[in-house]
């Protein structure tokens, strides 16, 4: 196996947990950059110590990652079973359902891969060189470990690209188009092929549980609401309407298959977010909770001026929708959005629409998502939820 | 009414929202040291526009709190009634039983007040002198919204001493010596005028709804217990045993009693809590889920490495406890310990244990302790639930 030295006090993350090596870091002999991308690697500290087992790319910035910190760990299907094994443990003891985020990358112990399961099919993802390259290694330990009907690849997330990888998406078995899936009891048909990433947001399920103080009897809108997975939930604790806006069809369409699993009566709203929520205002519409949502609007640092006046816009209109009292709930997945901006952008509008603001509570991706503790970049999902006074 | 000026560009942080003005903020004429402790007052800044109406102590360094930013309002029993009503319709729409923190200072409009309810039973603290000064008119807001039999007025908390007011204990109407709650169908029986505080920590309830994912048949060890409330709620969720440390041989007591109250059996361990971890651990006792929720251990900045090892030390040890796999709950109340440092404690200690460490959830305050968006200093309490592979 190759062995990649780092330059004198370049472990110091590496001993602190982190699993990163970013490319300045090595001591890189000539032949560096004709290293195979994806290559397994032993690292060693600079007085020759080693300190595990990863995989490289010389094409990355982010060079190598950290599978083990064990340099003799052999990178087979047997330790990739036993990762997926201490990943699945954790789930089970979660969820009543095999409805979750079974790997997520890092944080499991696996970089570069996300693992998403819809009972017994399992939508798999390799965002690296690296992994892809261990592709036939990570497809029969899942395989060995849960003995799903289907896998579906959907390796064509956009920073494959960076890792000089093609886009493509496969199918390994029997993979139907939709799953259908049960959250606390309510039911979604989920689109796997054509559905957004890799079909579903489980990342929110615990924020979507704690709706269930806020909307009885309530009138909820959900704004980017993809497949109508807020609404229903509101729906499923006893909300008085839920209205959806969306700029998909398809995803509308697949909201309104969901009301009707549900035997509910939704109101969609197909267009761009902010223009369907000043035309709510336009029209005087109120309501008592409304959900903001949206993807990343703020996918790299340069868009963050941009992107805050987005949040800013989306989370101005929402308030003024909503009754005296209402219930906001303001979320962010942008990684490049910090916690207290969206809180400043939330008191600024309040402050501006002269309107007091209470955090009730403060949420985050779920426990299926854990945090890894050295790595801050596995920590992405910001919500709050605030009552407008 | 009293008028006080502001000096200039000082009016900055009320505009954004605080509640706050400090005595060096404050444009000081002579006679400033003579104004009465407590003394309502119109606050203008320094082209003389109303910012609004507060009270001020011009011995403390926080001078004044602001009531209202309308300069006009009459600060009397129908504006506090208004102020409660607000409150009480989110607690009512929060809890299903008349059991929560009803006031919560200045996140509810309410600078200097707390309020805590059992049922038909007030506990009430007021902690600056200019609440102190309203205390007939609080009170009198109080009997008008809630009609209560009892209120007991602990106004025995350290910070009035800095206020230059008594510490003293009343109690107005029938205040029994114990009230009896519900939390999420688990009783408890308060010691309302020997407990801690205001007798109860609601503030964890949340946190302690979360129990029910991890200790169902667990080996539950409740650190720092005081009177059984996560040992307890463990128990409502299927713990296979419960046990509890705690330095307070009544609040054991109590705890046996709330053990009794569940059909419970409790086992009780007197002493400082880490002595008696390393206790657990040197008879190679095991647990699987762990909860570290000390009083606050940095009680001021200077403080704050002492008390940042007594965290680590604390947590250190609850970790060697655990089963590979096992749970710990990890949190920190104190002011002056951000919520990076405890994640960074914890990580630092499962490093030097050799463990991986996941945070699967992380927890603040409840919703009936809201936080103010424009006061950081209304948000104190963190936790973090950790997987320890």
């Amino acid at each position: 196996m190759l062995s990649i030295k780092l330059k004198a006090h370049e472990e110091r993350r590496l001993r602190a947990g982190h699993l990163w090596v970013f490319s300045n870091e090595i001591d890189t002999g000539e032949g560096f950059r004709n290293i195979a991308a994806g290559s397994l690697c032993k690292v060693f500290d600079s007085r020759n110590k080693a300190l595990g087992v990863g995989y490289i790319n010389p094409k990355t910035l982010m060079a190598v990652r950290m599978l083990s910190s064990n340099a003799n760990a052999d990178i087979n299907v047997e330790w990739f079973v036993g990762r997926i094994k201490s990943a699945l443990a954790l789930r089970e003891r979660l969820y009543p359902t095999p409805h979750y985020r079974l790997i997520y990358g890092e944080s499991d112990g696996l970089p570069g891969l996300i693992v998403d399961r819809y009972g017994d099919v399992l939508v798999v993802q390799m965002s690296t060189a690296g992994m892809d390259a261990l592709k036939p290694v990570v497809i029969e330990a899942l395989q060995s470990a849960l003995k799903p009907r289907g896998i579906l690849l959907r390796n064509d997330v956009a920073m494959r690209e960076t890792e000089g990888l093609p886009l493509v998406v496969e199918e390994i078995g029997d993979v139907p188009d939709t799953v259908e899936i049960d959250e606390s009891g309510v039911r979604f048909e989920i689109p796997l092929k054509t559905g957004q990433k890799t079909g579903w947001f489980y990342d929110q399920r615990d924020n979507r549980d704690r709706l269930s103080r806020y909307v009885r009897d309530a009138r909820v809108l959900d704004v980017f609401s993809y497949i109508g997975g807020w609404a229903m939930r509101a729906h499923g604790f006893g909300a008085k309407t839920v209205s959806c806006i969306d700029s998909s069809a398809p995803a509308l369409d697949a909201a309104q298959r969901n009301a009707q699993l549900n035997g509910a009566t939704l109101e969609t709203i197909k267009g761009s977010a902010l223009d369907m929520l000043k035309q709510l205002r336009d029209q005087t519409r109120q309501f008592d909770v409304i959900i903001v949502d949206p993807p990343a609007l703020i996918k790299r640092k340069k868009d963050a001026e941009a992107g805050l006046e987005h949040y800013a816009s989306l989370n101005r209109v929402a308030m003024q929708l909503l009754v005296p009292g209402g219930i906001l709930i303001s979320c962010s997945c942008s990684h490049h959005l910090e916690l207290e901006q969206l809180q400043r952008v939330l008191l600024r509008e309040a402050r501006t629409a002269n309107r007091r603001l209470q955090i009730l509570e403060q949420g985050g991706q779920g426990p299926d998502h854990p945090v890894h503790p050295a790595i801050p970049e596995t920590r992405y999902l910001k919500g709050y939820i605030c009552r407008v006074v």
